[in-house]
């Protein structure tokens, strides 16, 4: 894309009234905008983001056989009476709205009791079994406090996923399954190193369950870690999991982290206090056993602006980055545009996604713009270097600087 | 995909409480999932829809250098007083909710005042003109009745674009280029026969907005129409545009419609209204021309769904139908198995969506299957055409059946 084109508006200085790094850093390199408090608009640079990341954790959820749907935001009353979660005692983040004839509606902070009670009409036999669904939805939690950006929002997008099963086998082998996925995932964000599974405070039907704690300054959390990450357990549960594992407390260290992702086995408990069973074999009602998997996408991305940004902006890996390369044009004259044009097509043709900087401003603009958006790989075309095969290549990450023919150019942005 | 992992499941009854045929059927179908009276889950066919829907929208919104965005649910109540749309007396379909301190929030119904709010962020000078910024909203609107199915929604997704210029000559120019843009729209959806650009009440700067109104027994408008379709006009409007357009009101004929798209000329008004101007090049302060554009990408599927479907169910048109192609396998034997999957993989191969119904079920009810979910195209395996390179082939919408040769078959699917 030509950033001519490309509608943002880059920054110098942070707004005012943003406290954290994340926001700050996405507002003023033009990736999101702040319509209030917890709530943010994704700009076109911001949307590509989304979109990525989506699109890894969209891959990886096919590959454990679970199918993309989309619920509703509004939600019925009745619906969340049978688990005693409509009121606000208990619930403490509803945002709560109603119809003209007065019923009470909610906005979805979460999707567990809509989406049990739909699959009564959908899961009737051992045959319909097992299922597993996902969605990426819009969330609404009325929030005290939001001072987190996009870390923690007032509207954000979650992916959830739900699956049922005949069986508490079944379930566990999924859970695994699930826990696996999500490594993938993280792992190909780029946060692999740093996302722990840790042991969180469980439910009626489980001591524990499971959360993907990312090791981030700017996290709302604290986390109890060993030295190799192999053990993780967040505070809440830090004196009972050590009990149960038989783990040394010395060993352990607290550290911040923001969750990501976290995954809870119902059991049956979901099934019986909501009436959705299934028939066996022998045509017996049995009770179905439920597991439920978050992994928050809006929060993934402030997660990834925290943890890679230095003091020139942000540095998205290649896996999620608006675009993976910056096409820096330095001049007007007829033989540079038409190299940078040239090159501009070669690597789009290779479906390498391009930012080209064909705007008539100064050199040290375009590339303090280029690193303020986190670009990858910078190529840049200047008179300088006109003569001949050669082109400068800089990794934003590293900053290092070579020059480069065309061939180890594109050979180097294919990997 | 293989059918044994699609969830969904079928229904010969429609459900008693849905008068409208698209929400029946779509039910029956196993595409949506009636959360309350105009509020739909779409499972994993109905959201395959909306996204190839959406899909073409996107292409020909990008193609007239659009750019996509997202904006937000939550809305703040002091950026639509400035217009006075914040009254429930003057927009009768708010939903409103409210922060824990109180604080009043809309939930989005429309998002022109928060766009034009959000702009005076990034419009400063006339180098930053034009701008055109377009989004996948789903919007929520308190409607007092909600009968029509996924036509008419209390919660929907709507394609919103607006545009910002420095002049009326620009504004008018680029209205034209999204009449074109929205004409391929329905032309590629299939309803570019019976959609009709039409003349609807305007405002204060314009006479006349256009809508765009599909021939639909289910719609909810009212439409004259001559007998070319050259000429439309909105019922609401047809004494002013015959006076002004002189045309002889006795070669119009009234016919139902659902209007799918409107596009609307604001002038300066919101402008002025909410305070957004640029410099121009001598540094002096302008009023901004603003339009805004919308498609309906739920009531499309609906629309398509009432137009095109017969007594034995759905018929999608090739370009939004979930899978192009339903594989059929009748027998369990290895030879029939082996030729089904690989016929699979041919047809998956090169890139034309398939569902393989691998089911243990009887034939008929296969075939129902694949009907009543619109299946634009069926390859049916069995025994009986096992010998020779030969197989079945039934075009769903004119119900015509053909023995062909491999080739042949991936010839027709190719076109």
């Amino acid at each position: 894309m030509k950033y001519s084109q490309l509608f943002t508006k880059t920054s110098k200085t942070a707004p005012a009234d943003e406290v954290a790094k994340n926001a700050q850093l996405l507002i003023r390199a033009g990736f999101v905008y702040k319509e209030m408090a917890g709530v943010y608009a994704y700009l076109p640079l911001g949307l590509r983001v989304l979109e990525n990341i989506k699109q890894i954790v969209r891959e990886e959820m096919n590959a454990i056989n679970s199918s993309e749907l989309i619920m509703t935001a509004l939600q019925r009353k009745e619906v969340w009476e049978k688990t005693t979660r409509w009121s606000d005692d208990v619930v403490d983040v509803w945002f709560k709205t109603r119809l003209k004839d007065d019923t009470e509606l909610g906005l979805g902070w979460s999707h567990e009791e809509p989406i049990v009670e739909m699959l009564k009409q959908y899961i009737h036999s051992y045959r319909d079994l097992p299922v597993s669904l996902y969605q990426f939805q819009t969330k609404m939690r009325n929030e005290l406090r939001a001072k987190s950006g996009i870390m923690r929002g007032r509207e954000f997008v979650m992916k959830d996923m739900y699956s049922f099963h005949a069986t508490k086998e079944d379930l566990d082998n999924y859970y695994q399954s699930v826990i696996d996925a999500y490594n993938r995932v993280f792992e190909r964000l780029g946060l692999g190193e740093d996302t722990v599974v840790t042991f969180a405070s469980g439910g009626a039907f489980t001591k524990f369950s499971h959360e993907f704690q990312t090791i981030c300054e700017a996290g709302e959390d604290v986390v109890y870690i060993n030295h190799d990450k192999s053990v993780a357990i967040n505070e809440e549960v830090v004196d009972e999991a050590v009990a149960e594992l038989g783990i040394n407390r010395e060993d352990l260290q607290p550290v911040k982290t923001a969750e990501v992702g976290n995954i809870f086995n119902f059991g049956t408990q979901k099934t019986d206090e909501m009436d959705l069973y299934y028939s066996d074999s022998d045509g017996n009602q049995q009770s179905l056993y439920i597991g439920s998997y978050g992994i928050g996408i809006t929060r993934l991305m402030g997660v990834i602006a925290e943890k890679m940004s230095d003091d020139k902006g942000l540095v998205w890996p290649d896996a999620v980055a608006p675009f993976r390369v910056s096409l820096i044009r330095i001049g007007e004259s007829e033989a540079v545009v038409e190299k940078a044009d040239t090159m501009y097509q070669r690597l789009t043709d290779q479906g390498i996604t391009v930012i080209y900087d064909d705007r008539a401003e100064r050199p040290g603009a375009k590339f303090a713009d280029a690193e303020l958006m986190g670009i990858p790989h910078r190529v840049t075309i200047s008179e300088r270097l006109l003569d001949g095969d050669r082109y400068e290549y800089t990794h934003r990450a590293s900053g290092q600087t070579d020059i480069l023919t065309a061939e180890e150019l594109l050979d180097r942005l294919s990997q």
